[in-house]
């Protein structure tokens, strides 16, 4: 207990960020505090700001401050290849890998019956509607998350694009570059076992 | 590179706050977009009014949103025996542990030649001021940091307080509580050697 309102509110607001837990929050509302009042404000403004330019692409539904984000824009991409990622964020790591130059769409989740996310809560209709709409559409890789709700998602989504007759995959699970064998988990290994590659 | 420039600015603010590195920062930027925008306001406000609400105890320097800070206006704790702390936080893990009644004096950072902090800088000057004009403080106790500065500072304060017929202490390093011995680093391991406890 801080016994200050004001410095237990921002304590309060801070720690519903994620893996922001109250001790962080309490060091973070600190440092605030301890910095220049300039700072504040301009962290407030951009707090702001970023829900009044930022919105989601009417194509992909990845985030953009224009009509369409620049991976939709972009002349020099391959549209005969999409990328299926759960969140916008996870479009930066696929492009900081520089392996992918096709096209994306962000579903915004991942299905999950333990939670109540349907289909329908996720833009997933958005999805199949391009690729019927989108006839130079050849393959999908999904690049989903690889967890239940992941794999629940790659279930549904195959099963709905059955029928397509388009190139459907998973990016694959294994152990990490650079990752020693000794910190690997059961199920990552048994999945780098059966998805090994012939050499 | 987002080359959204509302979201990079959230993120590059995001950034400076300690612990927060870039990747963190994209998370919580992301997080922040995803959620209601009520958040950000609420949040943005906070930031706001933590500058407007609350300001330093102009006795032991620890923060407050009133005239004097909890500490220095409660009557049931000890006038005797002053903590003396490197920031407000520190305030709050001392008095968690429940063991200290007495007074606090924040001195808003430590002693660092390397990075040109000296005493003028710190609210040193305001606690020999302050032990000078409270006759009834017997005992001084420096919870300072366990790192070079937090030693330098003690080193100082020692000297500047030599004379004034205090009992002075400095809060014990050892190994935690629960803690794996193996896991100890060296220096640790020698200060807990060194101040080892008679049984």
């Amino acid at each position: 207990m801080l016994n200050i309102p004001a410095l237990e509110r921002l304590v309060h607001d801070l720690s519903r960020l994620p893996g922001i837990g109250p001790k962080t929050a309490q060091r973070l509302a600190y440092y605030v505090l301890r910095s220049p009042q300039e700072y504040s404000g301009r962290l407030a403004e951009s707090l702001l700001q970023v829900h009044l330019q930022v919105h989601t692409c009417p194509t992909c539904f990845n985030y953009t401050d224009a009509e369409y984000c620049r991976y939709c824009l972009d002349p020099n991409r391959q549209n005969d290849v999409l990328c299926v990622v759960e969140e916008p964020l996870d479009i930066v790591r696929v492009e900081s890998s520089g392996a992918f130059r096709g096209r994306y769409h962000v579903l915004h989740g991942s299905l999950s019956p333990l939670e109540g996310i349907g289909p329908q809560d996720l833009r997933i209709n958005e999805l199949l509607q391009r690729i019927n709409s989108q006839s130079q559409i050849r393959e999908v890789i999904m690049a989903l998350d690889a967890d239940l709700e992941g794999d629940t998602t790659v279930l549904y989504l195959t099963k709905q694009l059955a029928t397509k007759g388009l190139r459907l995959s998973r990016i694959a699970h294994g152990v990490p570059i650079g990752g020693d064998i000794d910190y690997v988990d059961d199920r990552t290994m048994g999945r780098a076992l059966e998805n090994r590659t012939a050499l």
